[in-house]
């Protein structure tokens, strides 16, 4: 790789990294919003969603630019292009965050009703398994990527149990149903994140592996 | 444009939109499926989803492929670019369309409860919208893709209606919250259906608009 490449891919790679800080963060004061039911926390990450699509557009601007320039192959190809579809992750899961965040100001409607303690284990899921994801594609780490997708059936357990739940809570007092059915979308919003953060994930697997695979195939006498 | 890049760009264009139609019949089954609480069309959609996955991967490595030989600059660049995007969408597309297919066979355990005719009607519309967003792609076709944005409000507002009308009929009636949940869930899944062709169709725009602002760019005499 020539070293003007590697240069930019790197200022590539920490630009998504600071992307993903702001969009952890996002996840962060969405779940605090809502356990201590603050409107100007909910705010705050409905207003940073506009900042966080400008800079997915100079990513991806970027990414494109690089490819241009370059005319990288094999692996760092499809590290520029495991770039735009980490970046385009982090721009939806932004978007959820905000999600959440308009689900917590609903909530804060609801004062009695009591905010699931699962709900704030799920969304601390959720920022470790982004900020994971980001870790394994910067790493090329295969393992940490492994644990990012069993993380993930955890929080899909967690989603379920907590349905399970809220469902019975709707059923033996219909006056829940409202908020009931606000945390029942914050489950799945954090769901959906933790799904994001396992696409990544899976990215870098298949990054590496697609690699490895092309790899033996130019060169059949190691196998 | 060379002549081999233009030949390799159509068929990669061609095996997107094979997979679109995929994708788009996999919607329509599970809207049936659960219309008609057919199980065994529930199986199906389930069943293909092996299928998109393995498709989705062959159409970024061939995405790559042509970037790595023909090294495109400029709109082509963008083009494959927004391909490898618009195929990562047309996968989690089927992954809803699996989760419907779920959901229905859930729903057959209740045949008292009468499926809402919205759920049709967004199934449609989802399907129009993702047939539309890649039409919009391969013909840059802008207009069409705000028509797309303009539905997904459409989507979204009849996944709303639809939700406040099951709230009140769990509401009303506490035995029917398990497969108002079912619905509820539905209505979720095939909203992000519309989202994710929405998501496609601003690919579509950003690839116009983007071309059109660096070409302007470029010849600043001509503005």
């Amino acid at each position: 790789m020539s070293k003007h490449l590697e240069r930019d891919l790197e200022q590539l790679q920490t630009k998504l990294l600071a992307l993903s800080a702001m969009v952890e963060a996002m996840i962060d004061k969405a779940g605090q919003s809502l356990r201590d039911g603050r409107s100007d926390l909910a705010q705050e990450v409905i207003a940073s969603d506009d900042e966080v699509d400008r800079r997915e557009v100079l990513i991806e601007e970027e990414a494109l630019k690089i490819m241009a320039l370059h005319q990288p192959v094999a692996i760092d190809l499809r590290r520029i292009a495991a770039v735009i579809k980490i970046n385009n992750d982090l721009e939806r899961i932004a978007d959820l965050a905000v999600n959440v965040a308009e689900r917590a100001d609903q909530m804060a409607r609801f004062p009695d009703f009591g905010i699931p303690a699962t709900l704030q284990q799920m969304s601390g899921c959720a920022i470790k398994m982004v900020r994971g994801a980001l870790d394994a594609f910067v790493q090329l780490d295969t393992d940490l990527a492994e644990t990012i997708r069993a993380a993930d059936d955890e929080v899909d357990t967690l989603n379920y149990e907590l349905i399970a739940r809220l469902r019975e809570t709707m059923q033996t007092e219909p006056s829940t149903i409202e908020p009931a059915l606000h945390c029942f979308s914050v489950s799945r919003h954090l769901e959906r994140i933790a799904d994001h953060a396992t696409n990544i994930a899976e990215d870098v697997i298949f990054l590496v592996q697609g690699h490895i695979a092309r790899h033996q195939h130019e060169t059949p006498s190691t196998r």
